[in-house]
């Protein structure tokens, strides 16, 4: 590989304000979806973008954490950077004056997801191949030392992922007709919190003819009966075969998910997500119990691997919604796949990316890793914003080919 | 009470560095203690100011979330404030632009801790009396009107928060006596990790010689026989009658844990502290059964009540040490204890304020809550730089008397 160093960083504030309700939930309104962007610039024409996602004015906390913590990374050759990645991130995360502000959380931990995904967007462009591509050309030995494995190695030690990597070698073929097939997306963008019923309606409707099989619905309405009359509404628009999933972004108390789970059931979701606090491991534990079978799905707010591990341990979620924008990048999305692996649980992101790295990952996830869900959110809000927007196409993820993680955004996209 | 409005508000980032391996631990060197300040002003001569703990640089970023959160109580009166606080911390922590940078953890939870502690100084100021007083004279209702209680009623409802508040007022004037006594401190300043041996014998005889009668270790060295090492001179110097703990800042992994801590038995540890990963309950409830009967200590990053409540839940954690300079303040800090004394377990607060607020809230905890155990660390590396500097004497906290929460910084002290 020809040296590549890093030469300068920069980090932006990238919002994109939504209209007439788009984007709303129960607990977050107003909503102005933003990026904090890091950009990896080098001597050539070749520069890493990465991206965490949050909501509005607090972007710019992000953007200055990033600030403080990339320029480690300067003079780096990326190849050098990315043969040793899991002690880099390491290093990253464990610096002293910003651990105290997490650790592995919080404004941080979001900082640390946008370089960490500029690093793998330079290296996968630095190589000439999709993110998919890179990470599938690796042996399962590169895939590791990507990882930072520490508090979790009583369930998933190195020798364990490499077990997992090794032992799904000899299907890869098989699972690599995905890469001509395409997977079904799910369209969240159907029933936002704030959009009256007639609207839900018509998206709904209009989801269906486009090729969707599955759809969300926002719940956690102050009265009840709301829910109940969207997701009857809802139901009745898709039929019985297609999927449909309630999400209360952490609304309800214990109590009253167990009231609310129990109300919607009627309604055959095919999860129901975020129902509490997303730090309430025992509370999640308890519903699961209480609701069974109805599946919960979550991790759009579970801070880092650790706290995913508890999740699963616990036998408090079913449907792992890892978000590399979220936690500590491309890197940590992976080990938490691998976690999930090991529990046999299946991984359908949560998309603050809005799709466009984890179009890439699920890719991984199905064909090197043999998850066997290969299912992706999508929510079309910011598609003019990129350079190549993913792609989908009668309900169906296309597959990226430009070089990278798909991050680049468009200048006039500016805020 | 006369009305006194909140007319501007400011945020510092004050810095202290120590010097000669003071405040070092196994997992953060160059130690630079750090506040991020809020300032209530009003049209009078009292101020309200609050303080939250970091370490570094990136405490500028908490003084930004400071900005960005205290606005929200601009011309708004202390009393009327505090007369809903919990509704208005709630409010606070769940501004949907910041929320998403947490939630409840982190930068903006940080900050929260710093302007929640400011509107207790400022409202305990404006009545003329120091914050164990304020708190103490409160009924069981203004009590509970303080507190965010949401996503722990399942463990503890209002009913059960105003039930432990009555069920201790009879014994109240019996535990009063502690105004008088005193209560004895416990020296951290000691077993710094970077101290030399000879350093630890010399500071350790001095603390005893003063009064003290329970010292801490710092732990988690790359050679266990280090730790073993100063482990056994500590208790050789202090006798068997004096407590020892150890504090191994979460450097250890589950499986280090468990041989660290077995190793450390034998020198008759009064609590291990921070074992391991402070998102990892699972790992500290495998712990605790492992080592029984050696008690864990943690709180200092535990981020929020909610975590609090799943550490009590699985029998995690023996000594909680919950922070008001790193929870949501002295509210989050109540309801913790409250949440404690519910599980029987006794609160011995780390001191990210070196002890200034928390001489008031143990006084607090005793006598209102019935706490039996009355203990808090003493940390003296930044005495000089408070006006009311905690005192301390024959290693027992005397009663402060100022009006306020005892976090007035002496301007000069400004880095």
């Amino acid at each position: 590989m020809k040296s590549l160093a890093i030469t300068r960083v920069e980090a932006e504030d990238r919002r994109f304000p939504l209209h007439d309700g788009a984007g709303s939930d129960a607990v977050h309104s107003g909503a102005e979806y933003a990026f904090a962007v890091t950009r990896l610039r080098t001597d050539g024409p070749l520069e890493g973008i990465g991206i965490a996602l949050t909501l509005g004015r607090g972007n710019e906390l992000v953007r200055q954490a990033i600030e403080q913590s990339a320029p480690a990374l300067l003079g780096r050759d990326i190849e050098e950077v990315m043969g040793e990645f899991g002690a880099v991130s390491r290093s990253l995360a464990d610096d002293p004056a910003l651990r105290w502000l997490g650790p592995h959380k919080g404004v941080v931990h979001l900082a640390l997801a946008s370089v960490v995904n500029a690093c793998f967007d330079l290296w996968a462009k630095s190589r000439g191949v999709p993110l998919w591509h890179l990470l599938l050309d690796l042996d399962p030995e590169e895939v590791v030392a990507l990882l930072d494995l520490s508090y979790l190695r009583e369930e998933l030690s190195e020798g364990d992922a490499l077990a997992l990597l090794r032992e799904h070698l000899p299907g890869r073929r098989q699972r690599e007709c995905v890469l001509r097939s395409g997977y079904p997306g799910y369209d969240t963008s159907v029933g936002w919190f704030q959009y009256e019923d007639g609207e839900v309606r018509d998206r709904a409707r209009a989801a269906i003819e486009s090729g969707f099989r599955a759809l969300k619905l926002k719940v956690g309405s102050d009265d009840a009966n709301r829910d109940l009359r969207r997701a009857a509404m809802l139901r009745e628009i898709v039929g019985p075969t297609c999927h449909i999933m309630f999400d209360a972004n952490q609304q309800w108390s214990l109590r009253e998910a167990e009231r609310m789970c129990c109300a919607l059931s009627q309604f055959d979701p095919y999860w129901i997500e975020e129902p509490t606090h997303p730090d309430d491991v025992e509370a999640h534990r308890r519903l699961a119990r209480a609701i069974a079978p109805i599946q919960i799905a979550l991790g759009e707010h579970v801070p880092n691997r650790v706290s995913f591990k508890n999740f699963m341990q616990a036998g408090a979620v079913h449907f792992v919604q890892a978000d590399c924008t979220r936690l500590a990048g491309v890197s940590e999305f992976l080990t938490v796949s691998l976690l999930a692996r090991k529990c046999g649980l299946p991984v359908v992101p949560h998309v603050g990316d809005m799709g466009q790295i984890h179009q890439h990952l699920v890719l991984f996830n199905h064909i090197a890793l043999g998850h066997e869900v290969i299912f992706l959110e999508h929510i079309p809000h910011l598609r003019d914003h990129f350079v190549h927007p993913a792609q989908i196409r009668d309900g169906v993820y296309e597959i990226p080919q430009a070089p990278g993680i798909s991050c680049d955004l468009l200048e006039e996209s500016t805020a």
